[in-house]
Order: C-alpha cells, then sequence, then structure tokens
C-alpha cells in the first residue's frame, strides 16, 4: 500500500493554520480580534433562507442535472451577462458547489503535463496548487504598489508567455491585495491573452463587493468572452460562504467539458440551493445592499484604525473586503526579519489574528517589502476598532 | 487555445441519456413508466428537514472545516462503526459532498499514472471513468450468474492482479447487478487484498438498504480495516440523492490527504447540512425505516411483475433497489440482437423506461447473455405493475 507521488504536488490553504492557531489561543482565554477570516459574519437574507426552506419542502431532494439546473443556469446567464454587457444563454453556464471548483475543472479541461499557466502571486495559493498538481508549471505574475494601489508587472507578465503558455488567471477585484485594474491594465492583459491566444479564468469572486462605482469584467472586452472562463460565486454578495455554490460560466466548449468533470466528481450541486439561488438572483436585493452597507463601514473603520499607526500608510480600496498593509517599517522598527514573527507576535501580544502575504502562493525572490493581510468580513466595527488599537500598541513599541 | 489531451480519457455516466430519451418520449404526450431512474421519489424524513431549517436560521451559513464539522465526523465515525463491528474516531471521517467525491480522492490518493486498479463490471460506470482519467488502468473483475444470484468471478479476480495492481474496488451490494457476498466471497476478496497488500476502496452506498437480515462490511474482517476505504452516502437511506453529502471513512493517514482534496476542490460541505446529518444518525430513524418499506414493497410487486413474463426468472435480491434480468431469450425470441434496440423499444412500444448493462462499464469481451437493470426507487407500486405489464406485451410478442 502506497500513496501517489503527485500529492508531493498538492498545495493546501495555509491560512487555515492562522485560523487553528486563533482558535487555539481563544481556547486559552483570550479575547481574539479575528481579521484573519475571509469569511463572513452576517447572516444570509431572509428571502434566500426563506426560498430554500420552501424549495426544501416543495420537495428539491432527489438528483438534478450534473450541470445544474435549468432555471438556475438561465439566471445566472442573464445576470452575469447584463452586469458585464455580455450575451450568455444558459449553455455557457455548469453550477458548480462554491466557487473554488472552477479553478480546478478549468485547469483540468486545458492543461496537458508541462503546460504553463500565468497567475497571479501573491494570490489565491489554490491556483498554484491547482496548476502544479495536475502537471502544469505555475508562472507567477506580480504586483507593485503605486500611488494609487497595487498594478500588475504587465512587462513581467509579457515577458512570462512562452509557447508553452495555456492561459492567464486573472483576478480583479483581487485577494489578497484588493487591487483593481485600470482600464488599460485590463486592456493590456487582454491583449496578451489575444496575441497569444490563451485562455483566460477569470476569477470574479469579489465582481459585486464594489463599494463605490461599477465593476467591469474582462469578458465585456472584444475578443474576451470567446476565450474566458468566469469563476462565479453566490457566497460573498450573499453571505452564504458554507452554503457552496457558484458557477463557471464561458463558451459552450469548455462549459461542457467541464459539466463532464461536475458528471465525474460530484454528481450535482445541492438541489433545493440551486433551486432556491434563482430566488437570490432575481428577488429582492435588499439584503445583499445591506451586507455591502456594512462591509463598507467596516472598511472605513479598518483603514481609519491602520492609518493611525505609525509606520502605515494604506488607501481606501473600492473593493473585496481585505486590506494589504506594507509593514515593512514596522518590521524594521521591531527587528523582525520574518513577517511570520510579526503575526505570531500580534496574536500573543495583541490577541489580533491576521495572515501575512505568505499565506498566498510562494513568496518571490525579489520581494523586498513585506505586508499582511486583514480581513474585515468576520468582525463588527467595534472590535476592528479595539483589535486595530492593540494592534497600535503592538506595532508602534 | 486547446482542450486537455488527458479530456479523452474521461468517461462520464450514459445513463443519463436514458433519461434524457425518456424525458424527450415524455414530452411528446407519453406516459413514461420510470425503471432507469437511480433516484428516490420519497421525501427526505420530516426530522431531517427540521433539522436542517432550524440550522440555517441558527446561523451555520458560514464556512466550515474542510475535512467536515467535529460533530458529524464524530457522529459518522459512531454509526458506522458500531454498524460495522469496527472502532471508528473523527479522524478516520473525512466528509464529502455526497459518496461519489470519495471515488476519485481515493483514487487520486494513491495512485500513480500506469497503477492498476481492479474494479467491478458490470459496476458504478465512474470507477472506470476515474481510473482512466488519472492514468491508471481499470482492470475489470466480473460475474457470473448463479442459482442464488451473482458471484464474484474470485479466480479471474486473483488471477488479475500484477504488480502494478494498488486497489480493488469492491461494490458488496451491488449496482447494477443487486449481487451479494457469501461470507466465504468476501472473505476470498479479503485475502487477495491482504496477500497482496492492496488498498480497497468499499462502496457501500446500499449498505443499509437491506430488506431481510444484516449487512456486513469488509472493513470488519482482521486485517482490513487498515486498508480500505469506505463510501458512505446519505442519499439511500434517508432519501437524500439531491443533498450531496457523505463522507470517505478509513486510516487516518488516507483520509488526511483525502480532506486535502477537499481544500483544494470545493472548500467544504454545506455547513448547515452538515449540521443536521448530526440529527439524521442519531435522530428517530421511523423515516429511514418508512423508506425501506416502501422500497420493499416496490421490490416485491416488481420482482413478480418481472417474473409474470414468459422468458425472464429472476430472484428476489436482498438488497438495493435494482434488479438485473437476464434478457438473454425475450431478446432471442424477438429477434434483437443489441439490447440497445431492446431498450429502445420498450420505451417506444411500452412506455417502459429502464437501463441496461452497456450502462455500467465496458462490456467485455467474453458476455454472451444479455442484461437490462431496472429500478424501482424512483416509480410507484402502481406504475411498476402498469409498467410491467406493458412490459410483458412487448416482450412477449
Amino acid at each position: 500500500m502506497k500513496y501517489s507521488s503527485l500529492l508531493q504536488n498538492l498545495g493546501t490553504e495555509t491560512a487555515f493554520a492562522v485560523s487553528a492557531q486563533a482558535k487555539e489561543w481563544a481556547s486559552q482565554g483570550n479575547k481574539v480580534y479575528p481579521f484573519h477570516l475571509g469569511d463572513i459574519n452576517l447572516p444570509t437574507p431572509e428571502n434566500i433562507v426563506e426560498a430554500t426552506v420552501k424549495s426544501i419542502k416543495d420537495g428539491y431532494t432527489g438528483y438534478c442535472p450534473s450541470e445544474g439546473i435549468f432555471p438556475l443556469r438561465e439566471a445566472l446567464a442573464n445576470d452575469v451577462g447584463v452586469k458585464r454587457g455580455v450575451d450568455y444563454d444558459p449553455d455557457n453556464v455548469a453550477v458548480q458547489p462554491g466557487g473554488k471548483p472552477t479553478i480546478g475543472k478549468f485547469i483540468s479541461s486545458i492543461l496537458d503535463p508541462g503546460d504553463e499557466i500565468l497567475y497571479p502571486n501573491p494570490g489565491y495559493p489554490i491556483y498554484e496548487s491547482q496548476i502544479e498538481y495536475q502537471g502544469g508549471r505555475a508562472i507567477p505574475y506580480s504586483y507593485h504598489q503605486t500611488k494609487s494601489g497595487f498594478d500588475i508587472d504587465i512587462e513581467k507578465l509579457k515577458d512570462s508567455v512562452s509557447d508553452n503558455t495555456v492561459a492567464i488567471i486573472y483576478n480583479n477585484y483581487q485577494n489578497p491585495m484588493s487591487a483593481e485594474s485600470s482600464e488599460k491594465e485590463m486592456q493590456d492583459i487582454a491583449q496578451i491573452a489575444i496575441e497569444n491566444d490563451l485562455w483566460v479564468l477569470s476569477d470574479e469572486a469579489y465582481f459585486e463587493i464594489i463599494y463605490e462605482g461599477n465593476a467591469k469584467s474582462i469578458v465585456s472586452i472584444p475578443g474576451m468572452k470567446e476565450r474566458t472562463v468566469i469563476l462565479y460565486t453566490f457566497s460573498k454578495k450573499f453571505a452564504m460562504t458554507g452554503w457552496r455554490v457558484g458557477g463557471s460560466i464561458g463558451p459552450k466548449e469548455i462549459i461542457s467539458r467541464i459539466a463532464k468533470f461536475n458528471v465525474n466528481a460530484e454528481s450535482c450541486t445541492t438541489h433545493f440551493i440551486q433551486n432556491a439561488m434563482v430566488e437570490a438572483l432575481n428577488g429582492d436585493q435588499a439584503g445583499s445592499l445591506e451586507i455591502l452597507k456594512i462591509l463598507k463601514e467596516r472598511r472605513d473603520v479598518a483603514v481609519e484604525g491602520l492609518n493611525a499607526i505609525d509606520g502605515i500608510d494604506i488607501l481606501t480600496p473600492r473593493t473585496t473586503f481585505y486590506l494589504f498593509p506594507n509593514v515593512t517599517n514596522i518590521m524594521k522598527r521591531k527587528n523582525i526579519q520574518r513577517v511570520e514573527e510579526l503575526q505570531n507576535g500580534a496574536l500573543k501580544q495583541a490577541n489580533v489574528s491576521f495572515c501575512t502575504r505568505d499565506h498566498f502562493g510562494r513568496a518571490q525572490d525579489n520581494e523586498a517589502e513585506f505586508y499582511i493581510r486583514l480581513a474585515y468580513s468576520g468582525i463588527s466595527t467595534e472590535d476592528i476598532t479595539e483589535g486595530l488599537n492593540a494592534l497600535k500598541n503592538y506595532f508602534e513599541y
């Protein structure tokens, strides 16, 4: 009896270790300020809950099609298309048990061993894990800090395209940096994809977590809809992270292949939840707007609290529920070499729990600055204020 | 832009085509008698529904651990262990979104390209698909019809073990044949696994769909618990096929690897459903007993109806909700060469829809007899009687 040698290439989300550490510290009687969670401590909107209860009672409890029920594929095609200014129809949609399954299934649909996929780093760690587990080469592209936020290093990205490149993973409204592309940056990425005939996985998990103005999808650029699979999830917008429902949206030819992976992997996504998601999309949006309003209040309190710390200077991102402050000055002042040490110290000395850059893909050689990631989705404004005051004390001395 | 060449090895469940065909025929105004469905047209027990509604309202809507919530892992370890006479603890359990995910993740945990896995054929088609998609060699073992049902061809199975064999997939209480191992047969399989140091995937989806007497698991044989992963599902026992919740149960070392695939594939299984499954296992079992009672009534009516057809002689299986009659004589009499032709004829001329042997893995060279599979889980006793009367007319003339 042996294990597969391929397991050595399978990564994980190391952020779970931070959760475990925070839980352990809390179990010792400490009040922990949880900035590490990408989860939302708000209830799912009532109309969605009621639609779900009704769906169960109406008997939507048996198998349903692997690609998803028709009414939900129709509702998603319409909602996602209208918000991005493109036309989709139900054949462009395969329902998934969450946002994450789209990553693995997209890669499985297009990758042969040895192929290269460009992916954002820092970024969601499952990109790197799935590319490498499936025998591909994960080629990171990076960001640099600017006066207005974080910009993708387009020149490096362009230089990284090789004859073996098959796709770019693009996560506008980005986790962990809350980075947002300018029109120019999005055009540049589209141009690279088109010129090199690449697939694009557009991870749009935070597309509707926008506090000011409008979101734009790369699929709205001519030539992109034909080569892009959108990762859609209900998790963030409707505070439904634990429900596990989302979708893959893209050209019919790849969506039918992704749906074939559904047949092999899990048969279908929970039937009555799918049925209720039609209400989530087409019904009253008051619940979702309220979630966004609360998150925005938290963002403003968190940005203010961070900027009150000597050595931290952070902008107010328009999107996601993450903040990604540069802590290089703090570490110099405290004479700390590794950002993990800062993270441990903050937990033990200030009861503040957060992730660091190291939880979002392997750090690259040329990184000179240190960053931490604070999520404000799982913590009240009162606790944000208290926690960041405690952090200020720890960071400043 | 290209697709992965590995997709050529990915199979599917061709039975879905039968569903589509039946639906199409029904849409033309025909009443279809649905014997093709492995689904259950009975409601999920009320106490489970109530526990689910309560879990949603109690706020179990956020992320939970990828390996499953502790109370459910604890309840499953206890329930599965007690019913099989072995000790499991929560670390032996990884919760899954259904029964099916255990197949792919078990194979991923142990298989390297070129390794061989022995699997039952006829059998659940996803075994063959997942083994071959993941680069393994799927080596079928077969059954032969006896006076008491279907027996595994143990000699052939033994001869099929090679230096490259890493696992046996074993599906006692078998789909599609409703085959059940004798004590001797189960011992023989255990011995082959132990002597050759093989893993075993024990697909126990129908372990609790037993109408008389008790079920036995191969894990209860000394030396087997250490090398066996059980595929557990809530789908059949509780009429919950569309809920998508199940588990992988086995040695801690492989379960932790399977849980790592959970992190990469789907984050977690629906939180509030997991919470409700504790009630399903530990609460009132009246609902499940009622489901079993109804299925048993249907079985008896279906067996009687089939045996009333000249040329069909079928035993009463003690398990599953499938019947697998030999239709070789029928086909001879009707001068039909391919079983698919018989299936099409039954739909068009008798409005009876069923699957055939061909929907359960690639037919092997030496198969001289023809079989069809009728499921009685998704059809009332009245419709079973009506449908089989119509089938009698078609089969006999």
